[in-house]
C-alpha cells in the first residue's frame, strides 16, 4: 500500500496548495490512502468544518492534528461528527472525538493514530502508554498502522520510533514545521522520520509571517502573527508499506514548490 | 572558500569517525575550513582538553558548543587557553571563554559566531541583540562570517536566520542532534539550515543509548544515559562563501555512514 | 518612612476594594507612598488608562506590573506618557515606557524599580544585572529603595533578594497571587517576602473563577477565563524604612477582607 | 484528630531540628498523626533507609515526598519496603512504591494521599484524574483524608483545593519550600494551604547554600550546590479534623525557630 502524508497544512497558502496539487501527488506516488495533519489549517489555528469537508472533497483520506485542533470552537463540536478528523489520543478521557480511525483501503485494513508529545509542550497522558492501549485494542488483523506522533523534542520522537518498531508499519513526526533528513527503516520494519515538515509559505517563519516573529522575539510589545505568503512548499512523506506483514519497505521525503 | 561543518560530535563513537574520516572529507569537500560541535565530546557532556587538542592535531580549525560545554570543570579552565574552542556568545559577561573566533584563512579573513537559544532552554541573554553586538564590533573586511546557533525551537532558529540574512554568510543549527532537510540560501545570500544533525551513533535516541532514553520516559527511576554504540554517521554540511562579497554559493547536508 | 504596597489588582473586585479601602490602609499604616501591582488590573490583563487614573487619582503614587502589562494594546502607548507606571526594567532595551521610577516623598528620594524573572517565565535580561546597573545609574543620596520582583520561582526570588541585602530598603515578590508567610528583614537591612499576594476575589484561583481555572486543568477544550467575584481581599505590605540609611526597619503582611 | 504536618526536610540542619524538637511539637499540638515530607532529606536529595528509619522512631508517621524521592537509587529498593514512605501517585503505572497509606490512627480510618503537579514540572499522570481515582478505591469509612500536593503553580495548587473540597479533610501543598499565607477551610470542610514551607536553614535559598544559589543564577559555569546552615526552621501546619465528618475544623500554620 501507497501512503502518502501531508504535513502540517498552514492557513491559505497551504491549503491552496494542496488543492491544486491533490491529483499530481495522488498519482506521482500511486497513493492508495492520502493523510493530512490539519491543526494549522484555519489561518494557522485549527480547522473550520467547511476547509476540512474540501480536503475531503479532493480525497484527504484521514487528517490528523495536535496543540491547535482546538484553537477554534467550531473545531470542538465538529470533530465528534467527522471521524475522519483525529485529535491526540492521549488527550484527557472525554476529550471530544477520537485519537484513532480504523478502517479499510482497498479492501486493508488499516489503523491511524494521533499522539502528542509531552516535553516542551503542554501536559498530556503519557504517549508511550497510550500507543500500548490504541496497540492492544487494536484487531491484529489490522496491519497497516501510521501514527502521527505531534511532538517537539527530537528526543522524545526518536524515542516512541524505536519504542514501537515492529508494532507499527510508520511513526512520523508533526509539529516542528521543518522537514528532518533522518527518514529511515528501523531494523524490524517500522517507518520512522522526525518531523515530516510543514505545508505552507516557506518565506517565513515555520508558516508565519517573518517580520511578525521576529518583532515578537525582539520585542515583548509585538502581537501581531499573520500567516507568511510566498515560496509555498508541500511537505510530507510517501510511504510504501507491506499489507501482509504492515512492514514497510520503503519512506521518502518530499518537498514540492507550488507555484499557482 | 570552502566551508565543513561537523554537527554535534557525540562521545567515543562520534569522535572515532571523525578522527578516522576527516581527511576524506576534507578531500571530498575541498575544505579549507573545518568547524565542529563538541559539546558532546566526553561521554555526551562537554569535552577534555585531550579530547580538543586531538581533534585540532588532525585538522577541525574552530570547536563550537552549547549548553553542555560547561558540564566537566575542566572544561571552564581551559576554555580560556584555546581561542579555538568557542563557547555561546551570549552567555553573561564573565563567562570563561568567548563566543566568537576571528581569524585567517588562507589569507582572507573569518569569524567564527557561536550563539544559544532561550526558547526550552535555560536563561541566556538574547542572541539577536547578541549578534548584532558582535558583528558590530567585527572589523568590516571580514566578510566571511559563520553562525553556529544552538538552540532547541525551530521558530527561533529560523527567525534568527531570517534576522541575519544578508549579514553573515551562514546561520546552522545544532543541538536538536536530527538534521534537517530545510537548507537553503536566503534572498539576501545567507546559507540556512535548522540542524545539521549529530555526529555519532544512529543506534540510539540523539546518540544515547536507546533503552535507556525509552526508560527514562517510561519511568521517574531510571538513571543511567550511556552513549550509544553502532550505525555511526558524521552529519553536518558543506559550505561553499564568496570571499569578496561574504555571500552563500552554495550549501550542502551529508550524513556519511562510517563503518570502521 | 511608611510604605504600602498592594499586590496584583486583579480585575473589578480588586479595583473596587482598592478605591473603597484606600485611605483606611493609607490611615491604618500612616502611609507617605502607596505602590500597586496593576499588571491584572483590567479583567485580569494588562491597564487601561482611565482604570490606572482612577488609581492615581485616589492617591496610589507608583504602580508597578508585570508579564501582562502589554496584554492589551492601549497599555503599549499609554506608559510611555505616564511615569508613575512601570513595566519591568529587564524587558529589552527599546521597550515602552520605564522600569525604574525616582522621585521625592515628602522631601526624600526614593526610587521604585520593577523587575521580572526568568525562571518558568518567557525571556528577558538578567534581573540581577539589571538590578546592578539600575542601582549603578542612581543617585546615591536615593536611600530608599523599593524593588518589585515579578517571578515565578521561589529560589530565583530568594536568590535576589539575598543579592540585594544591603542594597535596597526591600524586595517584595509578585505574580503568584499567593501571599506567602517568610516576610523579615535580611542581615544588611533589607525588608524581603517572597510574594505579596493578590488583591481580589480570593473565592477562585488566583483571582480568576474557579470552574474556569479547574476545567482548563481537566480538559483541552475549555477556553474562557473570567475573574472570580466574592471573597475580596487586598493583599500586601507595609514597611517602614529608615529614610536617613534607607535600611528596612520593619515590615508586616496584611490580607485585609474587603465587604462592599 | 490533631495532625502534624512537617514541610520538606531538607538535609541534616532540617533532621536535627525534626529529631529534636518532635517531642516539644507533638504536645504542643497535642498530634495524634505526624506526617512529613522527605524529599531532600538526605543532603537535600532523596532519602536514605537509615535517616527514614530515624524519623520513624522518633514518631513520624508516615512520609511523603515529590520529585527528588528516586534522586539516590537507595530509595528505589527500600520504598517497597516502606510502606509508611510514599511517593507521588500519579507516577506511572509500575513506579515503587505506594501514593496512598491508609492505616488506623486511635482506631479511626486514616488516608495519606501524596500527588505532584505538571505545571513547571516533568511529566506525570493528571493528578486531578489521579485524586479521583485514589478517593474512588479508598473504603468511604475511612474519612480522614491528607493530601500532600507536591507542586510548583499556585494556580495548579489551588485548583486541586477546590476541586477536592468536601472529598478530603485536608489538601496541602509542598516543593516551593516557601510557606503561604493562604490558609483556609474551604465551603466544604477542606482545610486548604498552597505550601506549608519548608524545613531546614533559612538562611540560604530554599535550604541551599546562598552563595552557591547566587552563582548558578550569575553564571553558566557554577555547579556546586551545598545546603545552608543557620536559621533553622520547622515549618508545617497543625490541622484539626473531625473524626465522624472527615470535615477540618482549622488549620493553622507554624514556623518555628530552632536553636540547637
Ligand atoms: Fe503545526
Ligand atoms: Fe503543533
Ligand atoms: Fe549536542
Ligand atoms: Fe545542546
Ligand atoms: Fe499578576
Ligand atoms: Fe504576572
Ligand atoms: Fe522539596
Ligand atoms: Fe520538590
Amino acid at each position: 500500500m501507497k501512503v502518502l502524508v501531508i504535513g502540517d497544512i498552514v492557513a491559505r497558502p497551504g491549503r491552496t496548495a494542496v488543492l491544486e496539487r491533490i491529483e499530481d501527488l495522488r498519482e506521482r506516488y500511486k497513493a492508495d490512502l492520502i493523510i493530512a495533519n490539519v491543526e494549522n489549517l484555519a489561518g494557522g489555528y485549527s480547522i473550520t468544518p467547511p476547509l476540512v469537508e474540501e480536503l475531503l472533497a479532493v480525497g484527504v483520506d484521514v487528517m490528523t492534528s495536535g496543540n491547535h485542533i482546538f484553537d477554534k470552537r467550531e473545531a470542538i463540536a465538529y470533530i465528534n461528527q467527522q471521524p475522519k478528523l483525529l485529535r491526540p489520543a492521549n488527550y484527557p478521557p472525554g476529550t471530544p472525538g477520537n485519537g484513532m480511525w480504523v478502517g479499510q483501503v482497498n479492501g486493508v485494513g488499516v489503523a491511524v493514530i494521533n499522539l502528542i508529545g509531552r516535553v516542551f509542550m503542554g501536559p498530556a497522558d503519557d504517549p508511550f502508554r497510550a500507543a500500548d492501549a490504541l496497540l492492544r485494542e487494536l484487531d491484529p488483523s489490522v496491519r497497516v498502522r501510521l501514527v502521527d506522533f505531534h511532538a517537539e523534542a527530537t528526543s522524545e520522537k526518536c524515542a516512541l520510533g524505536w519504542y514501537l518498531d515492529g508494532r507499527v508499519s510508520a511513526i512520523f513526526g508533526t509539529h516542528t514545521h521543518v522537514q528532518t533528513a533522518d527518514e529511515r527503516i528501523l531494523p524490524q520494519g517500522t517507518a520512522y522520520i522526525t518531523d515530516i515538515g510543514m505545508t505552507g509559505s516557506h518565506a517565513g517563519v515555520i508558516g508565519m509571517d517573518r517580520d511578525d516573529v521576529i518583532a515578537r522575539f525582539l520585542t515583548v510589545t509585538h502581537r501581531r502573527l499573520e500567516s507568511a505568503k510566498g515560496d509555498v512548499r508541500i511537505c510530507g512523506i510517501a510511504l510504501d508499506i507491506d499489507e501482509q506483514t504492515g512492514r514497510a519497505r520503503g519512506i521518502s521525503r518530499f518537498a514540492i514548490k507550488h507555484e499557482s
